[in-house]
């Protein structure tokens, strides 16, 4: 006998990379009776549709939400305060309201004053994505073992928030619940200052004056390569990211800026005690990361690798 | 008919990730009539034994190089300048001598001093690894697709440069001839400093008060983790690096932090528009790299993903 889904109707308002995840795990694993989205352009709900992923492609936010017990916001952080104030008027009683942004405190300052009380507001983000995005970005598996950070205000109705756990638990992530304020700290040293790091990095070596940038493509597997892949992130999405988590991105550029100032000291002083020390250091956290599963053991992320040839006779 | 190998004999002074990975390669292209190496250590000697992939390892540098027309030197840069000593007077006249260092102004100068003029010195830096070490890191396929470059002092023999790029073509390589001096300048921005700048990140996410060890490694699919595999390079290689090529990593330093000042205002002022223009910037260049086929086309490196279990009925 199949359980009922959790949900009969989800509305996914944004359909890129998280959007088009949710939607395709949601599908695999009968997470809910019917499916609907949509997406700002136009183009994209063309897209979606011809897809065929989910039930219904709706052409407003407002429209989509009507009847849905979880919606669920899937667009850059910095557009989350007005789709709340779009959709707040057509949610159902009882609905559960959340989102995926990567910043949390800005997102429940921008929507929490827009929803009506008879709506249940679950923050999430689930730390979890790859460098592409669009429709037809999302997999289903993207969110099997990665966590997913819920972060429900004082007081939320505890029922909405194990929902939301189990609905999450049910695309294959681990949930964790913190404060926004927390999750803003966290996340500004484990995603957005690497974020930053890259993108500066990767601006650096497209100006130098002494190498060619033909150079640096061709060199790049030595390290910046891994680093260009992070850089190539969409644009928007981070902008609001280091807009709307300023404070916390500035305190860990902060100590950023400390630690690099003190290995940059033991460069120019030949100092290759304190640099070995620093690098055996170092090494253990990739160990702890690849034991609790958030990473692959092999080499080089399992990067493929072409094959030798037989020597030519 | 098969083509006689290229070298009767070649000696790999070292035998970890790229000793080993040039062995394997070499053997399975049938590159040599007979390839001898050695390890510093007796343990690494006996691990080489048992692998079985060499026709013979040797105690001492000086035994290795014996006969050999083609010595490669697969040890840390600053190692270099003392085997180099070592194994002067035992060369066969006319021999190649090679290495594999990340760093090559300064393996010139240790190495070029001691070398018999009898004997024909090209430096080589393959730019290919992974972050493990050791006899069993190393794989044939390491150098497919990846560049070595050679730096082959004025007035090298072009007979053995040419030997010596044959060679490195047929462990699936493409080979470029620059001077060591070009040659630490671009390795400082594709590989130092990015090792530089992730070594940094991953100490700082090390040592935070408001943020416990075992949320930076259970959050840090967010981006954080790619620069722990980089962090978790080999410390006395890595230390070698930094300490031989000082000054143009301290140069590349000095720009990076320029454009790190430069975001971070933007950040501090909430300039979304200067933070997307340069997000859009450096997407370019990944398409570039994965155009010229330095890395691969697929999402997140083509990490593995776990299959979503069906749901229980
Ligand atoms: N990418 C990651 O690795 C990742 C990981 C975890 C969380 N997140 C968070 O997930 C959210 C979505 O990211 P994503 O990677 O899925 O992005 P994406 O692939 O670019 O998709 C964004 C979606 O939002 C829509 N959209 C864009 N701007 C909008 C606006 N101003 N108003 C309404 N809708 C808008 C887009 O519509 P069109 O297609 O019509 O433009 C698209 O459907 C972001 O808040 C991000 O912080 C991302
Ligand atoms: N790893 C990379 O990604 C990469 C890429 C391109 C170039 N390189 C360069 O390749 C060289 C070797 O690196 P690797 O990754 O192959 O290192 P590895 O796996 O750690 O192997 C190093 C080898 O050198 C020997 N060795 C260490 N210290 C020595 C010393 N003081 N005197 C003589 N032999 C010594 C080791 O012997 P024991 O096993 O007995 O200690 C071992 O056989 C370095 O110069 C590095 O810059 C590395």
């Amino acid at each position: 006998m199949n359980a009922a889904p959790a949900f009969k109707k989800i509305a996914l308002i944004g359909f890129g990379l998280i959007g088009g995840s949710i939607a395709r795990a949601a599908r695999q694993q009968g997470l809910a009776d019917a499916i609907v989205t949509t997406a700002r352009s136009a183009k994209s709900r063309a897209r979606v549709k011809e897809l065929g992923i989910v039930d219904d492609v709706l052409e407003t936010n407002a429209e989509a939400v009507k009847d849905a017990d979880l919606v669920i916001l899937c667009i850059p952080v910095g557009a989350c305060g007005a789709v709340a104030q779009e959709i707040a008027d057509h949610l159902k009683p009882g609905a559960i309201v959340s989102d995926v942004g990567s910043v949390k405190g800005a997102v429940v300052r921008d929507m929490a004053p827009h929803l009506p009380a008879s709506a249940h507001f679950v923050p999430a983000h689930p730390v979890a994505g790859t460098e592409n995005s669009g429709p037809d970005s999302g997999f289903a598996e993207l969110f099997i073992d990665r966590w997913c950070i819920l972060t429900p205000p004082d007081g939320t109705d505890p029922d909405a928030v194990e929902r939301l756990r189990a609905f999450w638990a049910g695309l294959g992530a681990r949930v964790e619940i913190m404060t926004p304020d927390h999750h803003d700290l966290v996340l500004a040293i484990t995603s957005h200052l690497p974020h930053l790091i890259a993108y500066t990095i990767v601006g650096t070596a497209d100006e130098l004056e002494g190498v060619t940038q033909s150079e640096v493509l061709k060199f790049s597997a030595g390290g910046f390569r891994d680093f260009t892949r992070i850089a190539a992130s969409d644009p928007i999405m981070w902008r609001d990211v280091f807009l709307t988590n300023k404070e916390a991105v500035l305190e860990m550029l902060g100590t950023f800026n400390e630690d690099l100032s003190k290995l940059t000291r033991a460069i120019r002083r030949g100092d290759g005690e304190a640099l070995f020390e620093h690098f055996t250091r170092t090494r253990a956290i990739r160990r702890g990361i690849v034991e609790i599963g958030q990473d692959s053991a092999a080499p080089d992320f399992g990067r493929p690798h072409a094959q030798l040839g037989k020597k030519a006779e």
